[in-house]
């Protein structure tokens, strides 16, 4: 094996060298910070689960994402978390307990089998926030909210925004009662966004005429807010539930229009997600990157298997993604102190990086110097002490 | 399958829950910032490599800690990262390729098939320095002074520093000409800390009787630094790298001993780790911490494999033990909004943020208050505008 082949990493695998693990790494504080602000509760979910744990109520998608182990010590299955979300509802619904509203926030690493198509990496930073117990439209207009706001302190800019209700899609399956095989077929078509292909599904599935209209104006409806007056139109004869959802996605459209400065468009045809969602769904993008930096929505009762079902709304981003956003600040400057072992120098050291400064001391025998190691200033001797002192070009050089 | 069966977790795969992974976020930071304020620039290493490159040049005890993936995209078999410190190296030598001394740190999840004797979870948040490039024991004495301040930033007293030196065991074994069998044998004899075991060991494996006594010793040279003296008595006719290493633990035994208040002990038999270190070796701990809180050494020419011998030393810990030293800091303190969707209410709560203010909005119908969300303070409307008051005892109840 030649040494370029040992170090080929897998596909979606990376390393973050520097100056971009310190970019996410700032990002990362300034994200916690923002949700620490908004009073969100940092968790650590557990890398690695029990397989039947990890997988209850989360839907084929993400096991088919999910590493599988085996665990040594009983031999049980286990699965490296895919997607930290549902691990979080389980930590709100089993660990916690709490009563009222919980707020929780994380930044953690997770793996996934396969790059999904939305998705490049396939060991994303998942930093995201979820919030528990209030089923309103506050909760949602916060997460949106916090989602917009994650994206502007990131240095996104020309933010696009896609409101979807995945309520309106699950009403129409009830209704035309279709098997599950019917609705994966009529589903992949949607999320193929291919008019055709889900014209022949609805043909194939839906008997019902009128439901047969609505479902192919499901895969037109995508637009800026007439989209929801022509859904209004178009849905009529629909479940009651349908016009819920609607009045739902009205108010959030003109609560976020009002806030932020971002072209809003609604998408009825947008299902993309793990299929734990159950009502207002949304994902953000911004212009030359192809698939969402910021993905949410409302995903209620899914801690029910693990004792307690909540109404739960969140989103979460990819850290690398963001961090690619906006290059990392401007070289951080330091102060270059030469290699001698004084008890002196040692003390001016010390007392340099106590008040923040960055400080780096030479090596015996180094051969690299200040300039290659970011300094602007360096450590001299001088009028019998040590002092900081400006380089010029040609020192630093 | 019952709920609470549902939620078990696989054993030394925790979960952290607030606030202790606040805890752990600040401590995070605060190392970060002590190794940025040396000089040191972090990095993430890849989370899953191919086995490989993940196992080139680590020793046995690794593989048996690696969890085992099989890439899908390839068919080729991947390990989960279960020690950064090789993977550094190999970026050191083969991503950065710089002239002279580098310094890298990390913060990041690592995943153990096993746990081991010394440390009690699988799913440890492993943080750590490593210095390349420069083999003189001014790196050596940099990095033990970088462990010792981590543990004191994270709140350790009464620390102990035991310090070895592999290279006196690797001398011995190349002298007494060893086969792989019988070192591996000798190696346990010691490890297990038993005199009874390593006798017969000896007996076995070792036919020049100076050498038998020298391996003997090795396993009785531990205390404070007259282990040193008595040490170059017993080594008198050992092969001359057991004496350079003698005099390289003496000068890093002065330099430690002076600048840090610490209980300092020899142990020559000290070998633990994942057999790739060369010279110089030691480990902190603290009462009531049966295991190591920080574990390091030196292990140069790790990255020949790939392309580039270089001298290396560096130091981990586990931040998830770490993080259980000392108490969270005090209760944050935040004001709390009443749930009105009001503009003035809202530029109030915004403009308190923006101040670094941490403000928790009720949701509207939210029964539980300021007091179960660390609240000292409310907003209340008085004088024609939005204020923040104390809270006292009977309202916050």
């Amino acid at each position: 094996m030649t040494i370029a082949d040992r170090w080929l990493l897998p596909d979606g695998m990376d390393e973050v060298l520097p100056p971009q693990a310190s970019r996410m790494e700032e990002l990362r504080r300034g994200l916690l910070d923002l949700y620490y602000r908004w009073g969100y509760e940092q968790v650590m979910p557990p890398p690695v689960e029990f397989l039947d744990s990890l997988l209850t109520g989360t839907g084929t998608d993400l096991d088919l994402q999910t590493f599988k182990l085996t665990d040594q010590l009983t031999g049980r299955m286990m699965g490296a978390s895919a997607d930290v979300t549902p691990q979080v509802a389980r930590m709100d619904a089993h660990s916690l307990r709490r009563q009222g509203p919980v707020r929780l926030c994380y930044c953690t690493n997770v793996l996934r089998a396969k790059a999904d198509q939305h998705q490049g990496g396939r060991s994303p930073v998942q930093v995201g926030v979820e919030l528990f117990g209030h089923a309103g439209l506050e909760a949602d207009s916060e997460i949106i909210h916090l989602a917009l706001a994650s994206l502007e302190a990131a240095g996104a800019q020309e933010i696009h925004l896609a409101l979807g209700h995945i309520g309106i899609y699950r009403a129409l399956v009830e209704a035309a009662e279709l098997s599950a095989a019917q609705e994966s077929a009529l589903f992949a078509a949607l999320a193929l966004k291919s008019p055709g292909q889900l014209a022949l599904e609805v043909e194939a599935s839906v008997s019902d005429p009128g439901l047969r209209a609505m479902f192919v104006a499901l895969g037109e409806l995508h637009g800026d807010a007439s989209v929801l007056s022509l859904a209004r139109e178009r849905f009529a004869s629909a479940p009651a539930s349908v016009m819920t959802a609607l009045d739902q996605l009205d108010a959030l459209y003109r609560e976020v229009s009002a806030r932020f400065d971002v072209s809003l468009y609604v998408d009825l045809a947008e299902l993309r997600g793990y299929q734990y969602h159950t009502a207002m769904m949304f994902a953000a993008y911004v212009p030359g990157y192809g698939q969402a930096l910021a993905k949410g929505g409302r995903y209620d009762d899914s801690g029910r298997a693990f004792g307690r079902a909540r109404p739960a709304t969140g989103f979460s981003m990819d850290l690398k993604q963001l961090a690619s956003l906006a290059a990392a600040s401007a070289t951080p400057g330091g102060i270059w102190a030469p290699a001698e072992q004084d008890e002196a120098l040692k003390h001016a050291v010390s007392r340099l990086r106590e008040q923040g400064e960055r400080v780096i001391q030479a090596l015996p025998g180094q051969r690299t110097g200040p300039a290659e190691h970011a300094c602007d200033r360096r450590l001299e001797f001088i009028d019998g002490r040590w002092q900081a002192t400006a380089l010029t070009q040609e020192t630093s050089a």
